[in-house]
């Protein structure tokens, strides 16, 4: 394994993983590596979390701030929570073990646009930075690092933290070298430029990311697989949705409001996104691009069939599966990925230049297009906003997709008033379910609300959605956003309270 | 007057009000200026009105969309509304009888980011533009055209409208003209380019607004001053919260996030706005910039001192004193403002790289940091969320600024639910009230509802608020985000049943 590590400063900083994590002492902010199961640590937070543990048994205080790009892996997030070793974590997280200890409030959680959490570190507003924590493919001779299967923040926490410690994983594809792009050109304001990209595949900085090689106190070797799971068989609600998703693009087409190619796609993260990645596959469409945070394998299916030209994006996320096809024609892939660091796949100055079309999951959309992307029943959380924020406000086209219900029914997606609010009236512009599509661009509320009940609500909520709108019409105090305050969230308490929202 | 209008086809077109607003049929679509009460058109939409009027008093149908860049007057939106004659209207209002009309269902409104009305015009996305109806300072010999006191969406009206009505107001200052900067790099996706402004006092366009003259189907001479109300003299509360507000930008120069000169400054309409940036001025802050969407005379003031170098702004909505000073020292102040369409003023790309810090008014916050600015009791629409939105995901900084309560106490702006969502959580950095600030930055949602009932809570309501949040902390179902849903909207319900928030 030494040639993944040509520098020899850093080659004589090897050491096993426990020594390494003892380099991090309680109190400590650390910036780890990991964007959506891809690319983060394998080993230092195991021997982290076992450390933690056995600090907790003799008594003793042991609990960290835990920054990454976004979600991980039980290696990392599901170890450190178990060992009540976080005390504060931002900015995704999808693991069940540290989401239940969120949500028993053991835990504080902030969610953030994955887009805004490296500039907050500059600006100063997330405190000091005291370790780095960085999975990378390799080492190169003159120290610059070779990034593995996600940028996500690691040339913020690279930049910014006291210590460094590198994870050099040679399970990584050496073919990665070359697909990556760090752009070195931010700054703070006032010094601020504009970010010289134009197409979704323009490369604009470097393809390693540097360090201070003073700053690292330990290198660790690995040998082992992003953990990351299977993909679902696309169901049938899902597929439905696609359709829709598909049939309004061509609809759009023949409007002359979209090129034959589309816009670049923004596609969240997901087993519906991933089916509708599939739809276009099969819709026909040619020429496609895609500027988005996660390449999963409905979109390395478009790139093998050249059905999407080229996609940037800061992360892999991919099934078993996925990650074979990957690696066997890596060369292909090389030519038309681009992994950027996601203060870049997610910047609301590109996303807006370039006018994405977003498609991202939901929780519940309310009558009147506002859309909650967190929290169950306005209180639990589940992943957190990610980046459909960023996408969201700044694309050309916000698509919110969810199945009409969940919990075989019990649940309605489309509710009187969101429980909580991730994305505003003014943010979305199309939401889909399998029923149908609602098109929400230009309507007032009333004229929203219409179109959400009829074309994307369940026929067995429909009428009680109807019954609630026309009440709220007729007994609202003001009636530009009818609302009856006593009734807005019922169904949700009737969830929490009978498991179901119908009453 | 004649020497206002330079060029003789559209001299050619000179008619009175009458026979212009005669050229409006019902059913049109129609693009108006007019910013926030400055650079409306006077006298068409009267004409207009009356036009209207006697239509319906026929029994005919007559209806318009109405389109503008903000808020009006009451010539504009108060006759057009009160003659039943507005269909449906965007992007913001402030008329009184125009807000009662949608309040009572009667007025379709769609509320939407200042910043984006001009690129989903050009989308396709509000459909065809039948009429503009655009006030100037003037016309010059070859046609073009010196905008007025605003500039709004305007370029984008003459572009795209089918036909112009043009008036050409002769109160306005003729040393308007060199005031402007019209950007014409504008482009649909995937065509857009970087926009090359990286000071707020940049010029990147021309002075002047284009128009194919085969388009002007009237031109209207006018001679009359803006409709602009007088400024509350600063009370008590916004003392403070400017107070508040200027010792935080001291504490963050401290702490070396903030450099002397701060970052160009927002700030939205209204009394508040206006006393922080007196604040500004007696709190010894000099060479500071503005890039905002409106110059009240609180800015003006910053400039005619010189605390303020350079402003960039979509309007100027000035007191008539204001107006005065400014039309007496207006070679000063064109060296120092720069008057913009509202899609730039406005835009997500500058603001972020600028790295703004954006001041807005609101209606009320919720423990958590979610604010609403437009509605009351999530029913009634106020004015509209402005350019709030653009700016609070944008900016360097995101404060949002009220006093603690509103009705003489009856309503408590801080409340365990906001009732209505424009920003959410991911959205605000700072909330201040009178009674104090609360910087939310890197908390979670439980710390932040500590910081905000501490420090921003009117005391009368803080064991109120206090009290929710604990039995929320105790009995919610999550505790992420910590709510009883059968309590969480009670405040907004007891105000409209009984006049008062408190029990």
């Amino acid at each position: 394994m030494v040639d993944r590590i040509g520098n020899p400063n850093l080659r004589s900083k090897i050491m096993p993983a426990d020594d390494a994590a003892a380099k991090i002492v309680p109190g400590m902010t650390v910036g780890m590596s990991g964007f959506t199961g891809a690319g983060y640590p394998k080993q230092v937070p195991l021997a982290l979390a076992a450390m933690i543990e056995a600090a907790h048994l003799r008594g003793e205080y042991f609990k960290l701030k835990v920054l990454t790009g976004a979600s991980t892996a039980p290696e990392l997030d599901g170890a450190l929570a178990k060992a009540g070793g976080i005390d504060f974590r931002l900015p995704y997280q999808s693991d069940p073990e540290l989401r239940a200890r969120i949500n028993r409030g053991e835990i504080e959680y902030m969610d953030i646009h994955l887009g805004q959490v490296a500039q907050y570190a500059w600006f100063g507003f997330l405190g000091k930075l005291d370790m780095a924590v960085i999975e990378v493919s390799a080492i190169l001779e003159d120290g610059r690092l070779v990034p593995s299967t996600s940028v996500g923040n690691n040339k913020t926490w690279l930049d910014l933290a006291d210590q460094v410690i590198i994870e050099v994983n040679a399970a990584q594809p050496i073919g990665l070298d070359g697909m990556h792009d760090i752009y070195y050109g931010t700054a703070l304001p006032p010094n601020r430029k504009p970010i010289p990209l134009v197409r979704p595949g323009d490369r604009i900085g470097e393809p390693y990311l540097r360090v201070d090689p003073s700053k690292v106190v330990a290198v660790v070797e690995t040998q082992a697989p992003d953990r990351l799971g299977h993909f679902a068989p696309v169901d049938e609600a899902s597929r439905r949705i696609a359709e829709h998703l598909v049939e309004f693009f061509r609809h759009e087409i023949r409007q002359g409001r979209l090129g034959p190619n589309l816009l670049p796609l923004q596609s969240g993260v997901g087993n519906i996104a991933n089916a509708v990645l599939s739809g276009l596959r099969s819709g026909g469409f040619e020429g496609l691009t895609g500027f988005t945070e996660v390449i999963q394998d409905g979109m390395l299916d478009l790139i093998r069939t050249d059905t999407i030209q080229m996609v940037s994006a800061t992360a892999l996320s991919l099934s078993p599966e996925g990650v074979k096809e990957f690696a066997q024609n890596i060369d292909h892939y090389r030519s038309r990925i681009v992994l950027r660091p996601q203060e870049m796949s997610n910047h609301a100055e590109l996303i807006r230049r370039l006018g994405c079309l977003a498609i991202n999951g939901m929780v519940e959309a309310d009558i009147y297009g506002n859309v909650n992307s967190t929290h169950v029943a306005g209180t639990s959380i589940i992943n957190g906003i990610g980046g459909s924020g960023d996408f969201a406000r700044n694309s050309f086209l916000s698509c919110f997709v969810t199945p009409s219900t969940a919990k075989n029914g019990a649940i309605s997606c489309i509710v009187p008033m969101a429980s909580h609010v991730d994305h505003t009236e003014h943010d979305v512009a199309i939401v889909v379910t399998e029923q149908g599509l609602a098109d929400l661009r230009g309507l007032s509320p009333k004229q929203r609300a219409r179109v959400i009940i009829d074309n994307c609500a369940h026929p067995e909520y429909r009428p009680l959605l109807e019954d609630y709108f026309l009440r709220a019409c007729r007994d609202s105090r003001g009636k530009h956003t009818p609302h009856l305050l006593n009734e807005a969230l019922a169904w949700h308490e009737r969830f929490l309270l009978k498991g179901d929202m119908r009453a």
